[in-house]
């Protein structure tokens, strides 16, 4: 989770910190291009992005992770095939359409990586496509191979920032990370308003690093590396049909030892994953849920993510409200559903650092009650305001004021098993988003 | 689910028809009473309702569900212990103090059940606990000592509806239903704005009949009334820690048929739990998902689970928002996480009757997408109106408009499992319900 505990005081301030963090591994080049387009299944006019990131030469050393949703999108069909390719020169995104269960989705996302492969003198299955956006619309494919050359002539080398941006849908403002590590760099920018992008179904993470590490040790590394961070958040629970991780290695730089090379991976992907998670849509309040004393991993897992889904606790959280009888609830309802012989008079629960159940009651009193509420005031990144219009919420923030969470800790007193999970809480903003974007 | 399809202009209409339907079955009889108190956690002062049900002599034909939540309220952990008991006499209700996880909590159970025994003359394990409300707050038992005697004074033969009210607590109207089988009839009574009472964490029923039907077959066709009415819905997945659903029988009038008594049985449960989505918390429309073609019943009714729980389906619902690409995310999520190997070629899905993915592919277009929102917009309980301070908005209604509902057919194509599930939107009123009720 995230190694520093920044405060951003305006947009100003938190972009300054991003430039200086966004200089580009050796190797790589970005560029990016938009273009204004119309949905045959919904004649209303939008505005695309499309977005190349290219490397100087192909490289066999990349690694990708993909949803485990049922309706997997086309790119991520595409993406599992390329898997075992000899090689990838570079990945073409683009915003808006997810091109997923669209009528022949997988010969449009086909037809945009040949022509990125043709301008980049590559082969096509040698470009990975990614999509984000409206599920079961079709990808406007004449569209995008007119502009793709506008997107190969903006290729650059100095900065990540540039696509960082241009992924971004309803992302309040971009999400990048790095790590300076041996004697080079890994580079992370991710997009996603949560475990899915509610409006747009994606979450979309790109890791670029010069480290020559092989495709072995890199997809080890990356598999362990997402277990600990994307896996372990949720803004809104509903997994994505598009979810794609994506590690590029572009060799220029002799591998550190492996130990030190997936650590700040880990640091990079569970950095980008609280990023995710403190910029969900309608998140007013990071929730840490860190689960002990489980029989396993595997179910302080599971714990940890029903805390974080509650709808209840998360409204109580939006609210500044220690309704510590939900966290009660949500807990006790996940061990019930799934047979988890859960003794109440053994486990200790903790919020904010204080004591609210132990043997087997709750510990609360008024002035409890108000240290609870301060805590989970501190961690508040805003609050609502009446909207204009008396319904449309938009929160009033475009950038992260203060890293700071609700912090929850559950030990069960049953075992050896941990998990820390992150979510937010649950919002008119939230709502806002949801009921209205697209009719 | 519901066998009516009614529609009530007012509440006095509403009122009208509830109060045709709420005369009690023979020896039974009902009494309520209300009273201030402060609980000792957080000193706010409240108003607790009491409700007694009595029956005109103790009966062992009676029969209990209740919660699954792991970390179940003192009035579950006594009802259990009922269970093996030889009669039941009188059920004993509270509202606004759930009574779970309290400090010394079945004792306080134990003692208000022994005054209701005292003034009825019972043995004390003869009278029912029921408690709904905060967890974790501790009973003001002296005070309800103090106020039983005035629900004995006040009980009553001829109607169950003053007992449908005085256990509501954010419920917008009671929710009472019949059946009238063989010589006698079974009347039914429900409070609770979801699966949780998401405020008071509580969802309770009581069912009462004068059918002579023996223990052994009452609890039978009650197992199998509550799977298919009460474990079928959802508002906001919360599982209570206290969920509860008595059923008793006077034995005054001879057993119909076991088969009609589980049809009749069934239908006043299904009844109820229809009412209670339709009244849930914020719920502006009532979704019903048929799940067909599964391996199993049980794989349909977690799918349906999933579909009526994705808080990205419930928000587009809320906004007449017919975007079906979040229906098809939904069900790829439980079937790529539970390991169903669905063939999304095979699959078909429909809304309102309209087919909107086959083949593997979903079926738009403009005209379709008018008719989506016309479906939704018809089944809409009522929209929210800008609130009168900006933030915290209120229902507008004090009564069901219709019965209609959200229509969602789902084809897995796999084999012949299928179940109905019923669940709500979310709202603005969901939010404000749930983020401000108690600090």
């Amino acid at each position: 989770m995230a190694s520093t505990s920044l405060t951003f005081a305006t947009r100003a301030e938190h972009r300054a910190w991003l430039e200086s963090r966004s200089a580009l591994p050796e190797g790589f080049r970005i560029g990016t291009c938009a273009f204004e387009f119309v949905p045959v299944e919904v004649p209303k006019p939008g505005r695309m992005r499309l977005t190349l990131i290219a490397l100087d030469r192909p490289t066999p050393a990349f690694a990708a992770k993909f949803t485990r949703n049922a309706f997997p999108g086309a790119p991520v069909l595409v993406g599992r095939r390329r898997l075992d390719g000899a090689a990838l020169g570079a990945v073409v995104i683009n915003n808006k359409v997810a091109n997923v269960c669209a009528p022949d989705g997988v010969e449009a996302a086909e037809r945009v990586c040949a022509e990125a492969a043709r301008l980049l003198g590559l082969a096509p299955e040698e470009v990975l496509p990614s999509s984000t956006g409206v599920i079961g619309w079709r990808l406007p494919v004449d569209r995008m191979v007119e502009a793709l050359p506008a997107a190969a002539a903006a290729l650059q080398g100095g900065s990540a920032l540039p696509a960082a941006e241009a992924i971004m849908t309803t992302d309040l403002y971009p999400k990048l990370r790095r790590a300076d590590v041996g004697g080079g760099s890994i580079v992370g920018f991710a997009k996603g308003a949560g475990m899915v992008e509610p409006n747009l179904a994606t979450m979309l993470v790109y890791l670029l690093t010069d480290l020559d590490v092989p495709r072995d040790a890199l997809r080890a590394a990356l598999d362990r590396a997402v277990e600990g961070s994307f896996n372990r958040i949720s803004v809104d629970s509903d997994t994505s049909t598009s979810d794609t991780v994506v590690l590029l290695s572009s060799r220029r730089r002799p591998a550190p030892p492996a130990a030190e090379f997936a650590a700040a991976l880990a640091r990079v992907c569970g950095d980008l994953a609280e990023d995710v998670v403190r910029n969900g849509e309608g998140v007013h309040h990071v929730v840490r849920v860190a689960v002990r004393g489980a029989p396993s991993d595997a179910v302080a897992h599971r714990v940890g993510k029903a805390v974080v889904n509650s709808p209840l606790l998360k409204a109580a959280v939006n609210g500044n409200d220690p309704n510590v009888g939900r966290l009660l609830c949500a807990v006790g309802k996940v061990a019930g559903a799934a047979g988890i012989a859960l003794d109440p008079a053994r486990a200790v629960m903790r919020v904010g650092g204080e004591v609210v159940l132990e043997g087997g009651a709750m510990r609360l009193d008024p002035e409890k009650e108000r240290r609870l509420v301060a805590h989970m005031k501190a961690a508040e990144l805003y609050a609502s305001a009446p909207p204009a219009d008396g319904v449309l919420f938009r929160p009033p923030i475009d950038h992260p004021p203060h890293e700071r969470r609700v912090e929850i800790e559950i030990d069960l007193g049953m075992g050896a098993g941990a998990c820390d999970v992150l979510g937010g809480d649950l919002s008119h903003e939230y709502v806002t988003e949801n009921a209205d974007y697209r009719s």
